[in-house]
């Protein structure tokens, strides 16, 4: 396996939000890349929009299969079929389903490499496309024993060649690990959410940055990931189920006290749940992938009025710290934001110096 | 009940950080303000902070009780016998139990008006004490049936006089609101947090901003929340038991999906979890107070680079768009970021023109 075992020929299966936006990526890139979708008014957009030529007669050294998730392993055992020389991958969110569905085919597994881009966007289709869709995210190779180096090599190429970090996980950590650090966050928001939808209005003007937080996901696509969810059923259950307990332990923890404020034990299982959390939230890597960085934080009073944002914005900017995170906080839509600034501990006191002198309240 | 009835001589009990924070509030706003603490120490240590004088031999109009939780109604009802002319309030974030506890010890309610200020930092003490602690957050009153309209008015005036919007809920309704939007998301963001605990690091590594949302929170002080939990366990527990049947439907839905893909009814069941979750997101009011506002966003890639925030910074302050919203998405540690910046959708254009003008990417 070598960095130099790039593709020269890459054929597309499904010209969607992804298909068309690798298509971009590579063409840019001045690989030579073709488009094939059911839909051929897709793939002509997909092509008038510049990401490669559409074509069916082809003999690709990789075929990218791009399509639903629900059609992936039908639409792989095809194309190994088809170009009986040619690499295939796919870009499906889980993996061990479609490995087992090309198993159970007998395809030929050597010249297969599954394959997840960690990108997407709100939006799908050929139109929403962007060459840069994979620039600094994850792409997460799963080979099988049967994959070859060639196989392995040639999705490692292209993953590179869009600016992707390449991760490399067996299919079933893969899905556990998705199933832990989006699927399962992504229900577990969608049922907090849910448990405001009957909410007075005067309590759910109470909300503030914390439940903001929590639910932002909620707001994602009930289709897309009722498909993501039934394929990956097992991981989630699993990952849900221990969840479940945890959470059972602590309402019997609260019903102890509804009846029994001394009630023996309770205050322990609370405190071990939120403890627990503490641990787990602490292995979340910071900006840089390594762990969690110790900013310090600066934070500002905005005056909720047209421009004061830009007015910090072009402040900070004129300071010159390098900013590591920004966070802005909203109160009850009352006079103030709160911007909270992160920087290296070293820059923080002439930030705070700066900002104060140009006339910034600070806070805290 | 008017604005008028200010009080005039505001006693505080408890030198914590909202004790103090308040004392510096009302102090710099002119009013009169003495400070008692169980720890002279710390009565001390506020006082020279400038939060008021220390004085136990006082005649207030208005105490205000801001002791920890677990001890807040005893001090409460020692309070309205000691000043039998006084109007007393306090600050904990849980109410029903406080009244439940005084109208067991037959206290006089109707100079008592419970209150809570929806402010707080992530330190404690008098130190950490802030006179713009309550700007722009709210303060909510939770008045019964038995408390006077002059208890109102004078809490509503302190409330008012710190910069707090003032909202009124019954206590009950007090209880069951701040469990759906503050306890209950806390709890949850803890639970899931905490399945990351003992996951390997390769697994940990995929993170990406929605988890990292979704538990941002989960950082939070076991010991105060276990506190604010018990003292909230019937308001929670109901909660947490309608979140629990929902997350076992999808359990029992995931359960049937793995061991048949085609299980009549399950996709639904996934479907409409996910559906209710937008629903309920959808309740969560925007930044000025109402319904969530649809704003346009224009993303801009980050190199990460030193001072590329800053620079971002600097020319979004120069175009001079009044921004909405403003949020950065970190890949794996990867060579860019993601900035997210809202706009009213009539000045997203000109901001996207302006910032490629100036060399920036954007990014769908």
């Amino acid at each position: 396996m070598t960095e130099a075992a790039a593709p020269e020929r890459v054929h597309i299966i499904g010209t969607g939000l992804i298909g068309t936006s690798l298509g971009l990526a590579l063409t840019r890139a001045g690989e030579s890349v073709t488009l094939e979708d059911l839909s051929t008014t897709n793939a002509a957009l997909a092509r008038d929009l510049g990401a490669g030529k559409t074509s069916v007669d082809v003999d690709p050294d990789l075929v990218v299969v791009a399509t639903p998730p629900d059609v992936t392993a039908a639409c792989v055992a095809r194309a190994l079929d088809r170009w009986p020389h040619a690499v295939v991958t796919d870009v499906a969110s889980v993996k061990v389903a479609i490995i087992d569905a090309l198993r159970l085919e007998g395809a030929d597994l050597a010249r297969f490499c599954g394959s997840h881009p960690m990108a997407g966007r709100e939006r799908s289709g050929a139109v929403a496309g962007r060459h840069d869709l994979f620039h600094g995210r994850a792409w997460v190779l799963t080979p099988t024993v049967e994959t070859s180096e060639t196989a392995v090599a040639l999705v490692r190429s292209v993953a590179a060649t869009v600016g992707s970090a390449v991760v490399t996980l067996e299919p079933e950590e893969h899905d556990a690990a998705v199933a832990s650090v989006s699927h399962v966050p992504q229900l577990v928001a969608s049922l907090v959410a849910a448990r405001l939808e009957h909410l007075a209005d005067s309590s759910v003007a109470l909300a503030g940055q914390g439940l903001r937080d929590v639910t932002r996901i909620a707001a994602s696509d009930p289709h897309l990931w009722t498909q993501i969810l039934s394929g990956n059923a097992h991981a989630v259950r699993d990952i849900l189920a221990a969840l479940a307990t945890d959470l059972h332990a602590v309402i019997g923890a609260l019903d102890a006290l509804g009846s029994d404020q001394d009630a023996l034990g309770a205050r322990g299982t609370l405190a071990r749940a939120i403890a627990a959390g503490n641990a787990g939230h602490a292995r979340i890597p910071g900006k840089h992938g390594a762990a969690p960085t110790a900013y310090a934080t600066v934070r500002v009073l905005i005056p909720d009025e047209p421009g004061q944002l830009g007015r910090l914005f072009a402040d900070v900017g004129a300071i010159g710290t390098n900013i590591e995170e920004f966070h802005l906080d909203h109160g009850l839509g009352q006079a103030f934001g709160l911007a909270e600034i992160d920087v290296v501990p070293g820059a923080a006191a002439a930030l705070a110096e700066g900002l104060e002198e140009r006339g910034w309240r600070l806070h805290g």
